[in-house]
């Protein structure tokens, strides 16, 4: 069988099951109020949605690989493209742009515009710690480890922060070519 | 002006922001699993989800007014129709059906054949007294108070638990007819 064109963010986007964008941004509202109630420190708050994040991301990358028909990426630059495209528009709606590469090609930002996760959300003077988003990082990190990329994902804008966007710096530590996580012939 | 024509659940749904259903059901999932972690007992768990979904209901509603066009229903028999059709479609992308009214129209079930926040769930032995869905009875609970009634929402079947359906009891409790949230002007 010819192999199938990858589809397109939006292609993608329109044949997923969906549910409300309000109705997930409270609930994910939710999560971070009871880690805050639950664990005190926000560090540890932090700590805890970027595992989240992490167990999420080890999950959605079937998803994502099964509905986007996108086959191996050439280089870590066409990764970042896919995930920032393809990706945030599948699971989020939104789309986000690539910059601030470093000369390797192994450290880029994916700069998101409008984040449905924060809409609605103010974060209190005690927070000022928090990254309120981590889950999103881990997310990026969990998925991309189940195709042999090791990342560090850290914040460099935050909108909850008074930034004009949400940024997320995404290094490349390491990458193992030949543990995939599936199956050819699945 | 002219009343808007109240809208079908299909129409507002096809209408409101969404995102990928898959990462809703995981993230929901992540909640469930940190407060197992955080609270042990299963009871507890129940009672937070509830919490959860009662504050999210509240909030939920706006943007249910909002978007659907629905005005105040004539009775609660309205009400668990409204619920059922416009309201778990606008949310959550599926219908509830309504069944097993009590005589007094006070007390009805909605019946969930299909829902997406037990999409690959599964409840260790350990977890049989979870109300895995509580949140949801929370959001009902906390989005009719807004309008004015009381009400206990309770789990009757659930997938989870080896039936063939998601089954809500719902029974008015006390209706207080001027208490609006919002404004006639707004």
């Amino acid at each position: 069988m010819a192999p199938l064109a990858p589809r397109t963010g939006d292609a993608v986007f329109a044949n997923v099951e969906r549910v409300n964008a309000e109705l997930f941004t409270l609930t994910y509202g939710a999560i971070v109020r009871q880690l805050l109630t639950d664990l005190e420190e926000v560090e540890e708050v932090n700590k805890q949605l970027d595992q989240m994040g992490y167990n999420i991301g080890v999950r959605l990358i079937d998803e994502f690989l099964a509905k986007s028909n996108v086959s191996r990426c050439i280089d870590f630059r066409e990764t970042a493209d896919v995930i920032a495209k393809v990706g945030f528009k599948m699971f989020l709606g939104v789309t986000a742009s690539v910059t601030n590469w470093d000369p390797e090609g192994t450290s880029c930002s994916l700069v998101l515009e409008d984040n449905p996760l924060v809409d609605f959300v103010e974060l209190p003077d005690t927070c000022q710690g928090l990254y309120y988003c981590n889950i999103l990082s881990g997310v990026i990190r969990g998925a991309l480890e189940m195709v042999s990329m090791k990342t560090e994902v850290t914040w460099v804008r935050d909108m909850l922060h008074g930034d004009d966007a949400c940024e997320l710096r995404v290094k490349l530590l390491k990458q193992v070519p030949e543990e995939y996580p599936y199956k050819d012939d699945d």
